[in-house]
This record gives structure tokens, C-alpha cells and sequence, in this order.
């Protein structure tokens, strides 16, 4: 699924491996449930939803090899039932998550899990990262989205990600929240995204003029050039592509765009979008990448600048502003007991759960709530869906393109008020009537 | 090396590809030396060299593969000749780097290559990523090592990384900055890293009391216990401890320690550190984990409070403070003519080029000079070295073990006053006279 993900049990934490051999050797291994969610973040009224699909994958498959047992087994901390347990071991659990592509809320869960308790607790550590980063960077892309108004946005964090899993899910987290495309080709090739990118400062130092490197690269792609013009001077560049941009519009091609990188951006896109319309190559477009972020994209689009698609890289790439979630993992219930922990404000809620929300006859959403697994409010929908029943998927994940539709009506549907970038409104979120008598009673 | 990382020649940016299509057609493929360096950050006054084993590796095996060369094909973009030659492709080229756990830095080339501009361009975005996050990651941790003053540290950032790449890197990084093991197993594993962990609260939930939780576990693990005392009440919890931990003793066993998770860090390990002492057991080590990085590191080491080791996780595993480096790779040579970009106050060196350093007889660094590659400045020590010959790896790396112990030389090498927290001096970095020349030149 990810090319770069690491999967297995051994993926873990420590503790996930000596708290379930204390499980198998005191014979504690009900089923439990855990709930999947995310604290209040400061900075992220709203999340979206992903890194499904990849958990999913990875539980199916879930297993030790040889290699790992042999190296727990020559650690001497694990007893050799204990060792044999594991060797066998395989999820067999439910689990319930939300649709990729889903908006949701701090305290709802995101995905609950049900199994045997040595199972359910195991897979800790590598579903609060998977699922964790890919809803941190989906959730950041998103508010770029936003912030764009409807401006193409292309995924250029490639090379600032935090490794290689992380630039693989940015791209494909990108493409989810409604990014045109990437400059990641590996992410192109594995779900077919869009992809983008011409050339580099060391490209138009590598020819004796910038006229120079430019005719080369439109003699090699006539019909797929855009030019980065701010290697020497970014004006002078500006004209040089416009130079060759006309001939190649007497040879019967067309220039695609050029590229600011560095600069004022509202003042050089104006400026250059004067020099390429007084040259009659009005269709020529202007991609910038400078550093992007949400922030900065509302400021541009809102000063018109007439710049017609961005390059997001590092800042979203890595959640520059808020580069982690407070994403936890915890047990609700165990055996036929709902469990709660308590500590300092912290809310977890006892219980299998489910999340209803409940939309206007516009589609706008006006609220959710957090209840009980079995309830059915009336005129409220439940997110959470069963992707895995006694350890098998169940049906087959939605595309990627089908999640991206999702988020865009999502996106739409959820009021500006709740979206904006600074002080937005707080989203409603109610726990229901018979989920609050629950919590008191453990 | 990294068992997450991808490698290929196809975790690339599109625009390798093209400028390289471009390369190729117009027969532009000199030998091209590019410089991997960062620009000044102001939270970092020092960096840490890492993954250049990762990235020597990798780049000995670079290939296209004939799925990624269909792929290619399918897009449309590429001629057939251009794809023939990308799939006879092999990274040919030289080059030097420093050792890993080397301090470093602005403006100082960690690692230069020189191969076929087609070759050392294509290599790019793999290199920027994966030396990138690598040195992000032993930075930051070097930064709590130093902090701590000589407590021991635990990595327990797995959880929150961003993706599995980024926490193998986390794990191995922590442990070459001097961290005493982490709770990744998979890390401890592939690097032979001391693993440790014991339980979660659901672990503490999981039985029908704290006391029947840890006796549990003391079972099961009568000499490799820490129980985790803050599920419920603290002082409670510790009482517990205390109580589990004594009969432990009378049983010929001995209790490791207790863990904090939460609440006031110096006010609760005070406290619990005299119940422990009043029940006789002063052996039993206080470990505290709760969001720690070197900023709180360094205030509750001051205060004195009585933790003998922390677990630092989510901050460091994404260096929270600084999630990115500005770190390039720049074209400084091209066949025999120094390149040179200059853009709005962002340097890049031209030329081949070596970092020496200077120290007094003490071994304390005194500064550092940027110099030509075939200079040999009297006194001081040449910082980059060959790794790579046409190709090939030179010589074997040294081990993970020896890099921990460069850097542990470094880290007391450099004064104190270059790597305080808050408003360090500037370590002296100079430019030789002859590498100034250059720069007119060109």
C-alpha cells in the first residue's frame, strides 16, 4: 500500500511486548476495546481522516517472523510459551474506523478496535503512527486546500519530509485533501497522482545563459515547459521566458508557465504577469513556490495575486506549525467492563462508541455526537464504518479518488466559521445522554 | 540499513527526471560537484552529521527498476533513448562526507559529490530527505543530551514520528547523541540498541486493582519490573509500588523503578522518592516521561529533582521546536568552471571544498575554516572525507557505537557557550582566503 511503511508487530514499543506477556502468563486476555482519537489541538479546529486503508492492509497481514522471535528470544526477558504464543499470533480482531477522506473532532474516535486483549493492545505503537501522521499531514493539506480559495495546489515537500514514509504520505495526504498533483514520482506510480516539476536553479546554472538552458528544455519537452525564472534576476528572467515563449509559439508549441521561487510574490507575479501579457502570451501561467503555508496562501489569494497554481512544500510536508497530534490510543472496555482513565482533565470515554453527525437540508453540518455503539439517533448519520471482522477486511476500500470527492464535499459542508485559519468557531460535538450515564457508572 | 527507508532512484522529484531528459538530449553531462549544506537556523547553532551510512548504501545500489522505467514510458514524457539510458543507470560518481556524529555547521558542506551532472542531479531529492531528517533528529536529541547533563535518556518517540522511516531515524539518531536505548524495538533489533519499556495504563486498568497490576507483572518479571504509577493517584500509586516492591525484596527479587507520567514533574518525583526511601528501598529509580525536550530537561535538572532517567518522546522524535532544516544541495561545479548562485542574501560557495576545524591543546574546538578541497591549512583537521570512489563504497563504516562516541568527544569539545539553549555565541566559521578568491571569480 505504502511502499515505505513498516508494518509488522515489530514496529512496537517495548511495553506492548512485556505488557502482553504478563498477559498470557496471568491468562488476561479478554476482548477489549481501544478507541482511536485525538486530544484538542490548538491549531486544528477540525481533522481529516486517513492512514485507514494502510492500517487495515497491515493488520491483515499481521504476523512475527522467525528472525523476530529468534531476537526476542535471545533478548532472555520472554518465556518460551510466551514466545510460541506470539509465533502463532494473528489479528483477529473488529475494527471499526472512519472513512478517509472524513472530517472529524478532537475526543471522537477515528477508529475502534476489538480483540482479544494481547491483540488489541499489541498493535498500539503502530496505529497511533500511521494513522497519526497520515491525518496530521492530510489535516494540514487540508487547510491549505482552504486557505487556496480554489487555487491549484501541487505537493513539493518531497525533499524536507521527515523520511520517506513521511514524503510518501504527504503526497498521497495532499492528493486527499484536494492537491491537483506532486512532484513525489514515486507516489505518482503507486496511486496514480498527477505529477509536476520542470527544473532547478542548478539546471539554468548548467547552461552559459538562462536564454540558453530555456531553449534547450523547450526543444526537449515543446509542449511541457515551465520555466523557473529567478536564478539570476527575476524580471530579466521573466523576459528571457517570454522570449523563448514566442518562439515557441511560432513553431506551433505553447509555454505551459514559469515558476517564481523566491521574492515578493505578490509584487514579481504582478509585475511578470505584465511582462508575459505585453509579450501576448496571456496563456502562459505563473507557479510559485515559497515556502507556503496556509497562512501565507490566504494572504496571496486575498491580495489577488495573479499567480495561477502554488507549490506547497516543506511547511506542509511537515506540519511546520503543528507537527504532531496528540493522538492517543486507549482501552474503553474490557471483558463485559467499560473502562475509564482519569487523569488531569484528560477525557477518555468508557465504551464501544459511535459518532453521529447530523447535517442541515443544505448539507451543512450542524453537530455531531459521540454516542453508545448501538444507538440510532434519528436524522443522524454514523461515521464509523467496520473495515476488519475477525481479522479479515471487510469489502474493499473506496478509491483514492473517492476519498478526495469525500473530503471536497466535507470540506464545503463544514461552515467557514469552523475552518477559519485564526479563532474559528469550535464545532459541536455532544456526548450523548446515555454514554454520559455510562461514564458514571465506571 | 534503515529496514523503512526507500532508496531508489524513484523517491525523486519529477524534475530530476526532466532536467535530466534534458541533460541527455542536449548532451549536457559534465562531471558536476554539488554541496550538501544547511542554511542557518536560529533554534540550532549546531548540527549533527547522520545518515550517510543510509545514503552511502543506497546510493551503491542505485537503480532503475523495468516496472519504474514502464512507468516512465507510460506517462508520455519521456523518449525511448533518454529511458534507455535511465535504465542502465548506475550512480558512478566520488564522494566525501563527514563521519557521523561529526558536529557541524551553516553554510558547511556535510557531504559534496561529485559524478555526471545527469547522476549527481538525480540523486537530489533522496539525498536532501535522508541526511536531512537523520540530522534533524540527532541534533535535536544531542540538544537534551546536552541538557540532561548526564541523566540517562530513553527514546519513546514511536508513536508520534512522523511515519516509520522517520522513527527507526529517531531511534538510531537518539542512541548515536548519546541516549541510553529506546523502546523501538524493531530499532533495537536492526542496531543493537538497548531496548526498555514495561506497561501502559491500560495495562493498570486492565487488572482489578494498581496492586494486583504490578504484582502481576513483578511475577512475571521479577527482576526487569518499572511500574507506572500515576494511572489513578500518584503518591497512591507510589505506596503501591513501595508495598509490591518490598515483597519483591523479602523474595530475594529487587523492583527496577517506578515511572511518572504526568503532573508536576519535580513536586511528585520529590515526594515519591521519599516513600520509596522511607520503605527502604533506595534502589528503586525514579523514570519520568511526560513530554519532555531539552527545554524542560534542562529546568527540572536544575531544580535537582530526583529522576535517574527520562523517557523524551514526542518533541524530540519530531523535533517539535524546529521540524525542518533548511538544508540544500546546491551545484558548485560544473566540468571546470565554478558555479555560483547568489539570491537575495542566501550563500552558496562555489568550488570543491573542505571544512577544517581548529582546536587548542585541550581539545576544545577553537573554529572552523571553509576552505578549498586541496588546501592543507597547518593545525587544523580536514572534516570531510572520502566515502565513495567511482561508485563504490571506500572502506566500511564505522559502527553506530564509534559514531556515539565521536560525538560524545564533540559534544564536550565544543564550549558550553556555543550550544546553550538560549542565545548561544555563534561558533567561529570562517572562509579561507583562497575559497574567498573564488568566489570573485565566479
Amino acid at each position: 500500500m505504502n511502499p515505505s511503511a513498516i508494518a509488522g508487530p515489530f514496529f512496537t514499543d517495548l511495553y506492548e511486548l512485556t505488557m502482553a506477556a504478563v498477559y498470557f502468563g496471568k491468562r488476561v486476555n479478554d476482548r477489549a476495546t481501544f478507541s482511536l482519537f485525538a486530544r484538542p489541538h490548538a491549531n486544528r479546529p477540525f481533522f481529516v481522516a486517513a492512514g485507514i486503508h494502510e492500517v487495515v492492509d497491515a493488520l491483515a497481514q499481521f504476523r512475527f517472523s522467525d528472525d523476530e522471535i529468534r531476537w526476542l528470544q535471545q533478548t532472555g526477558r520472554f518465556k518460551p510459551d510466551f514466545l510460541d504464543h506470539l509465533s502463532a499470533l494473528k489479528f483477529t480482531g473488529d475494527v471499526l474506523a472512519m472513512s478517509e477522506g472524513e472530517v472529524f473532532f478532537a475526543h471522537e474516535p477515528v477508529l475502534e478496535v476489538t480483540a482479544p486483549l494481547i491483540e488489541s493492545q499489541i498493535i498500539e505503537t503502530y496505529l497511533i503512527n500511521t494513522v497519526g501522521v497520515a491525518t496530521l499531514l492530510t489535516t494540514k493539506a487540508a487547510r491549505c486546500v482552504h486557505a487556496a480559495a480554489g487555487r491549484s495546489l501541487i505537493d513539493f515537500s518531497l525533499r524536507r519530509t521527515q523520511g520517506s514514509h513521511a514524503g510518501m504520505t504527504a503526497a498521497r495526504s495532499a492528493y486527499l485533501a484536494g492537491f491537483s498533483g506532486t512532484s513525489n514520482v514515486l507516489a505518482g506510480k503507486q496511486w496514480a497522482i498527477p505529477v509536476s516539476g520542470t527544473m532547478a536553479h542548478s539546471f539554468v546554472s548548467a547552461f552559459e545563459s538562462e536564454i540558453e538552458a530555456f531553449t534547450a528544455y523547450a526543444e526537449i519537452f515543446p509542449d511541457n515547459s515551465v520555466f523557473l525564472i529567478d536564478t539570476y534576476d527575476t524580471l530579466q528572467g521573466a523576459k528571457n521566458a517570454a522570449e523563448v515563449g514566442m518562439r515557441m509559439k511560432e513553431n506551433g508549441h505553447s509555454l505551459v508557465g514559469i515558476r517564481l521561487d523566491s521574492g515578493d510574490m505578490l509584487e514579481l507575479s504582478t509585475q511578470v504577469r505584465r511582462i508575459l501579457d505585453q509579450a501576448e502570451l496571456p496563456e502562459v501561467k505563473i507557479f510559485a513556490s515559497s515556502g507556503f503555508d496556509e497562512y501565507s496562501l490566504e494572504r496571496l489569494v486575498a491580495a489577488g495575486a495573479p499567480i495561477d497554481a502554488f507549490g506547497v512544500g516543506t511547511r506542509m510536508g511537515v506540519s511546520a506549525d503543528a507537527p504532531y497530534l496528540d493522538m492517543v490510543y486507549k482501552m474503553v472496555c474490557l471483558g463485559d467492563r467499560d473502562v475509564r482513565k482519569v487523569s488531569e482533565g484528560k477525557i477518555t470515554l468508557a465504551g464501544k462508541k459511535q459518532v453521529f453527525r447530523r447535517s442541515r437540508d443544505d448539507g451543512r453540518f450542524t453537530g455531531d455526537e459521540i454516542g453508545m455503539r448501538d444507538e440510532r439517533p434519528d436524522g443522524a448519520s454514523p461515521l464509523l464504518k467496520r473495515v476488519m471482522k475477525n481479522g479479515r477486511p471487510v469489502g474493499s476500500f473506496c478509491t483514492l479518488e473517492e476519498s478526495r470527492e469525500r473530503f471536497a464535499g466535507n470540506l464545503k459542508r463544514l461552515e467557514d466559521r469552523f475552518k477559519k485559519l485564526s479563532d474559528p468557531d469550535l464545532y459541536p460535538v455532544f456526548i450523548s445522554e446515555r454514554l454520559k450515564e455510562l461514564q458514571k457508572k465506571c
